[in-house]
């Protein structure tokens, strides 16, 4: 497989072995992660990510190293990879215990997208309940606590759908497994409200941020999974696929595959790339 | 730090790297552990460890090495380590994303036991929410996504006690963050039932059994917070520490400690092992 790891300052191969058992990282699934898209060798909102991952280390009680040294790390594997257009995931653990140095690592590896018919027919997605309760910080961070996404997609997997929906025990939706959710109702864009407990996704902002500045009336608000199956549009935006249409859920055709609201967003969000990371 | 880690039939030190960023384990905590005691350079109910973690795998929907394979690699690395006290930790993951073979390590470490004057005058517990939905099968197995029960112990910390007792939404105790956990109430030994979903403990299933064998009457029964706070006597029970009476829970301290019925199950305990891995 073609790609590169640095892992604290050492370049290696993806494959090879760089991190000690002892690590927190591999032990309890101790530290966080994110996952970019690089477009011609530069991160879109790579700042975000980076203030994403440091807040969270405060809620899992260890120390990060500075933004700067992280996005010099990325710098240099991204350098080293050799790869314009790139999935490059970033992972940071508190080390092996008592070690004062954490463990940081980048992947950076060739863009592997869905397929292209999925961005013009539309994903299938299916529902499941959510296995966090909502105010457990681990639901709001990217940690490498990522098991219960893990097996929520890969149920989705087996029915043949491209996303598990997780729902709440009231009904109400909180996000993808993989990626955030919009749905569009009539003209109101809607999405989850961070009071949920969920990951607040970097692209979900940037999708937020359009709405605001195009003045397509949106708001975060719950949305009762019944509300989605009869939703005119929906779709799934993630760094790396950043908007995906949703056909159906749960079985329910949507009523426009991709909707004139997705189309809008989906071509201000490649200016928005083209702007900053172009 | 003494000990040897043996990963997939290498030999290294446990600091040493030995896991590729790109396996399940690291990228997701996608795997199972077990943590044994070695007394005397044999593992107390090793067979029981390896049926768990197997039968764990299926939930996690892989294919774990077989039993035999695991028992092997448990010995190999007992030999190497030369510890015939050790703490015994075997770690099992799918390995790398497509790849047909699984990352066994088997870390053999020192004992390190909970001060001796805790024995003989009981630690202190906290209780904390439980994270996770009774249902999801992660609070069943022993995988790497082990960060809900790491945070609630660091809480327990903070607060100058031993142990976190995760507590249900209902108000019924679940376990301990790192133990399970029994009370007596009057002349019965209570336990919480594995349908409130928690890991079964191999220690408890131990202790259990020897209640059926001396007729000490007990129950796996709903066991409220508040009936804890007011038991006759509590302890925790894990492979390495065995069995660890609790002096106070929330700040209620116990009537005994160590209780009668504590004492007289710590010993029939240690003749079990004794006889078993003596």
């Amino acid at each position: 497989m073609a790609g590169i790891a640095w892992v604290n300052g050492r370049l290696l191969l993806p494959e090879e072995p760089a991190i000690s058992p002892l690590d927190g990282g591999f032990m309890y699934g101790e530290g966080l992660f994110e996952t970019m898209r690089a477009y011609g060798g530069k991160i879109f909102r790579l700042s975000q990510h980076l203030e994403r991952l440091i807040v969270s280390a405060a809620e899992l009680s260890f120390d990060p190293p500075a933004a700067q040294n992280l996005a010099g790390a990325v710098e240099e594997a991204l350098d080293a990879g050799g790869l314009d257009d790139a999935v490059v995931r970033l992972s940071v653990t508190p080390g092996i215990a008592g070690s004062p140095e954490p463990t940081v690592v980048v992947v950076v590896r060739p863009l592997a997208l869905p397929a292209a018919d999925l961005y013009a027919k539309g994903c299938h997605a299916v529902s499941v309940p959510a296995t966090q309760i909502g105010g457990s910080p681990l639901r709001r961070v990217k940690s490498l606590n990522y098991l219960d996404k893990l097996l929520a997609q890969r149920a989705a997997d087996r029915q043949g759908a491209h996303e598990a929906i997780l729902v709440d025990p009231d009904g109400c939706v909180v996000e993808g497994a993989m990626r955030n959710i919009f749905a569009v109702l009539g003209d109101e864009l809607v999405t989850p409200p961070l009071s949920r407990g969920f990951l607040p996704g970097i692209t979900r902002a940037t999708v937020l941020e359009i709405a605001e500045k195009q003045r397509i009336p949106y708001s975060e608000r719950d949305l009762p999974l019944t509300e989605l199956h009869g939703a005119d549009e929906a779709f799934l935006t993630s760094s790396v696929a950043e908007i995906l249409p949703v056909a159906a859920i749960d079985g329910h055709n949507l009523g426009r595959v991709p909707g004139r609201t997705t189309i809008r967003l989906t071509g201000a969000y490649r200016e928005a790339v083209a702007e900053e990371a172009g």
